[in-house]
């Protein structure tokens, strides 16, 4: 077992095996502290701020106005790295009077407070490379010359804080392994992971962006984009109409009062948009979910146990505020539109409603060929049960009710006590994203608190007032995060329904076969097809590879043989084979395709 | 020519036209004299406020709190006033010290401002009938005998100046003429009106509500409604789309910079949602318009002139401040989506796209069986040009494109010089409303500022920048007014293919054929038909007139006589005939009255 040094922050030295993950952070501190160095002799006068390891590698982070450094120079500073490491790059221990430490992280503001909480007699412990030092605060690798495998990613701007009022910085993070394999495989990971980020796709294919300039994480949709999301919307809402929801479309806005009584305005305010006062007695708040919404259409009737279960279900837009730095693409988002639905029970209808959701849940996954997923049950902890809403009948019978329920649909689930919603027992159903993370894409939640608080009562049978349950629950999550999510999974070959353009027609010869090529595109139009004919001045084979790059799911070539035979010459998305067929043979296939699903079952 | 004598603020009495204006508004405000009258005497201690006539009428405010009047108490009132009428009431000028008047008017802030105005020496001129006082302004009819055909209509809460934060007052609604038939006539015209509301209808057929307590102005769409919108956005975006229309979602959030640089922030501020201090330096505005956010998607790229004109549409949210006072159903609302679209064109391009505009409006008109509209041109002043946005040959060139494409369009229009927009000249669709009131239904406006303010180019033909036209055009308008309006054109009946249930199917007897009918139901519901089965526990002649009340377009009853022939028994919305057939026959009828959009040819 290959062991190396690493020196405590006490200064102290011991060996720790190499292969562990602290032999990894310390690797990846001293990489950190060496990049430092490598900038400073590098670029004369840079300001250089936080230096550290993270848990994907390490980065340094230094002054963008002063002194730019591009993706050019990466192998450059690299290379003075690895110059380094050969020739023997060593880390000393010294104590550094206060001030000077001070003046030494000036721009890290981190490391900053780390010494104003850990000065002791106006001295602070520091490492030191050369002539840069660094704050000492876990252990870090002495010796610089097992650093071979060592790659330099990219550089990033940043704001300071992820405050967009801030500074910018820019940040260039690295990886770096002791064996040659390991950074190998961590460069493929890194290029898969790439490869399938729907922020790196989605400007390729032109779905979406945003700009922070015009609105942070307020994204816009292109045409493309926004036609995979109006599919998705039109699907999901036909499904549940089918399935006995009631769409309604209720306001973005509500009184803030509202979120008062709902408990979100003491529990989730900085989650929420500021209020906005509409001067004349009354605060309006962008909402940041529907259910309040929901109950006022619940509220809107005297109720009967005939109208239950209700089912309100909506595309309902919601506004939360993250900080900036945490906004990314369309996976988290300040403005996002959830598939959302309540509904309205009677207790003795949880087991059979919550299998009707479950099912709808599970078929909608089938359409899209989302086959990862498992279920996990969150109950109350039954060792603090005053932690949640206070009913315990509610609970006991609620919990027993969706185990049931699980095991009539003889589903495979776990259980995490103590995982419960304060206001009620729920189901998660987690999927896997393309790059291996849990991610929550439904959810099936009962609760017990908001009808309480809401006064929501039903009239039974015994004519007697009720209160009924609410079960929210949510298939596809916000259209933003799905989109994300299947573009990941996709790798943005949507399948042909859901494709933006479905069929790419290209004309070997303009003047001859353009025409025949536009009359085709009408026969598809009419059959709702979307279908773009190339009349583009560019070479076919441009053309063809274009159409491969954008994933179009169907290419079509037609010359003169195919005006000959009425046909067209077929070339599927990741496939090289082109095969000749009728026109009617196509629409065949391909309304097939799209009525199916794109499943090839 | 029969005449009256009305009373002058200065206290002369002269004789006028019974029948002119003037004769109608002096009787207006003896009316509501004597209703103040009337209220003072029977309602002992209520607080009085502003007694007027209007454009329909003539009203009197009261405080709600301390005396309800309820609608059944105002035939009461009336044999009050009436009875005044034939004991000779008579005005009386008389000059009232300032206390006097102001305590007598201290509930009527209106009266309250006139007193503090005209005072003339500590003294008020004022309207005195019996023991009520009312600020002389405008004349008055001096003698109450001939108030014969008065109706007191109704009684309403309003909020003080329209602000929910003043006292809630009520608002007693009178009408009154000389002739026994003018008044049947005003009634009946009442009364249609009120069978057109389309807060009555939508009340009745459960399709909105507005609560101000959760958002003044903000419309939950209950189920039925929101079907009737949703069908409405998919269609206008199918037809869209088929008409090279690129639909996309952008943000109803923007940095408050981009209506500085629009201009909206500096001319149009009053009408815009408080902005939002996002607390990193960034200021968020709800849009009041969509255009800013579309010049960000045609922004998003270098665009050359092979990319127009690029069309982008989308069913924009929107939201614009209104006094509550003016608040009206789905008609003025805060929160609003607009059937909105931006077309980008070279200069060259315009009269092609605006004649393109025109015929997909035209042919959705027809769609929806609108047929009472006329064309109003908008340009600019001849005569003061320097009014508008300075470029004049865009002026002259696009103004002269516009009448010829209306001609090539074969299309009346009238010319409203001086009515153009600021920006550019503009065509309004003028349709006629329910009760006969004009309305812009839909507009094509061309743009020459906004490309401007936001330095939009295009790369043309010869390699260099050229600055794009933008039109701005609505085919239905906002979802809101348009579905208010559909609802009064249509009285409530809305043809099959908008309808929100299409088909009502009774069975005669639930046990014996309750389960024919799910079927027949559940074949309806796989072809898309909109269809509810009565299994309810309710006499069968019930169930039919709660289907017509409801206007559903089908109702079918199905007995042991449909069962033996697999047929049904249809009644169609409005008629009195019910038709046997056989099923698919009746499956053919519905689907295509559905696909040809209800219409009769």
């Amino acid at each position: 077992m290959a062991q190396v040094a690493v020196m405590s922050p006490d200064g102290s030295v011991k060996k720790i095996d190499r292969d562990s993950e602290e032999g990894l952070q310390a690797l990846r501190k001293l990489s950190a502290l060496m990049l430092k160095a490598a900038l400073k002799q590098e670029f004369k006068g840079i300001r250089l701020g936080e230096a550290a390891a993270d848990e994907d590698g390490f980065h340094v982070d230094s002054d963008k106005d002063d002194q730019q450094v591009s993706a050019d120079e990466l192998p450059a500073l690299e290379d003075v790295i690895k110059g380094m490491a050969k020739n023997d790059a060593k880390v000393e221990f010294v104590e550094v009077a206060v001030d000077d430490a001070l003046a030494e992280v000036k721009n890290d503001k981190f490391s900053t407070e780390l010494i104003n909480e850990n000065a002791k007699a106006g001295k602070v412990a520091m490492y030191q490379l050369g002539d840069v030092k660094a704050v000492a605060k876990d252990d870090i690798l002495v010796y610089g010359d097992v650093i071979k495998n060592l790659k330099l990613l990219s550089v990033a701007g940043a704001y300071w804080k992820g405050m967009s009022s801030n500074p910018m910085l820019q940040r260039i993070y690295g990886t770096v392994f002791y064996k040659k394999d390991d950074l190998a495989e961590d460069l493929k990971k890194r290029q898969e992971a790439k490869e399938r980020d729907h922020r790196v796709i989605g400007n390729q294919l032109d779905l979406f962006f945003v700009d922070p300039k015009v609105g942070a994480g307020l994204p816009y949709w292109m045409p493309k984009g926004a036609t995979i999301r109006r599919t998705i919307e039109r699907y999901i809402i036909d499904r549940e109409v089918a399935d006995d929801y009631k769409h309604v479309y209720t306001p973005v806005l509500m009184n803030l009062d509202a979120y008062k009584t709902s408990g979100h305005w003491e529990h989730y305010r900085d989650d929420m948009f500021p209020p906005m006062d509409m001067g004349d007695g009354e605060m309006l708040e962008l909402r940041p979910m529907n259910c309040p919404s929901h109950i006022q259409i619940y509220k809107h009737h005297i109720r009967s146990y005939r109208d239950l279960p209700l089912r309100i279900a909506e595309l309902g837009m919601m506004h939360r505020y993250e900080k900036s730095g945490a906004l990314s693409g369309l996976q988290r988002v300040r403005e996002m539109t959830l598939n959302d639905g309540h509904t309205f029970v009677a207790l003795d209808q949880i087991r059979t409603e919550f299998a009707k959701i479950l099912k709808l849940i599970m078929s909608v996954y089938k359409d899209f060929d989302i086959t990862d997923y498992s279920f996990r049950l969150s109950l109350r902890d039954p060792k603090n049960t005053k932690k949640y809403y206070a009913n315990d009948e509610m609970w006991e019978k609620s919990q027993t009710l969706l185990k049931a329920a699980m095991d009539d649909l003889n589903l495979d689930y776990y259980e995490a006590e103590g995982e419960a919603a304060f206001y009620g027992p729920k189901l998660d159903i987690q999927t896997k994203t393309a790059l291996g993370n849990d991610e929550t894409m439904s959810t099936i939640q009962l609760d017990f608190m908001l009808p309480d608080r809401f006064g929501l009562t039903y009239v039974g049978k015994d004519g007697k007032e009720h209160m009924p349950v609410m079960i929210h629950r949510g298939v596809v999550g916000t259209m933003e995060r799905f989109v994300a999510y299947l573009t990941e999974i996709y790798k943005g070959a949507f399948p042909t329904w859901l494709a933006p353009e479905q069929v790419h027609i290209i004309p070997v010869n303009e003047d001859a076969h353009g025409k025949y090529a536009d009359e085709l595109a009408k026969k598809m139009k009419a059959a709702n097809i979307r279908v773009v004919v190339d009349h583009r001045n560019e070479k076919m084979g441009y053309k063809i590879r274009e159409a491969q790059t954008q994933k179009v799911p169907y290419t079509l070539v037609v010359g003169d043989d195919e005006m000959k035979s009425n046909g067209v010459s077929v070339r599927k998305y990741g496939e090289q084979a082109q095969n000749e067929m009728s026109q009617d043979d196509f629409m065949d296939e391909i309304l097939h395709d799209i009525a199916t699903y794109s499943r090839k079952d």
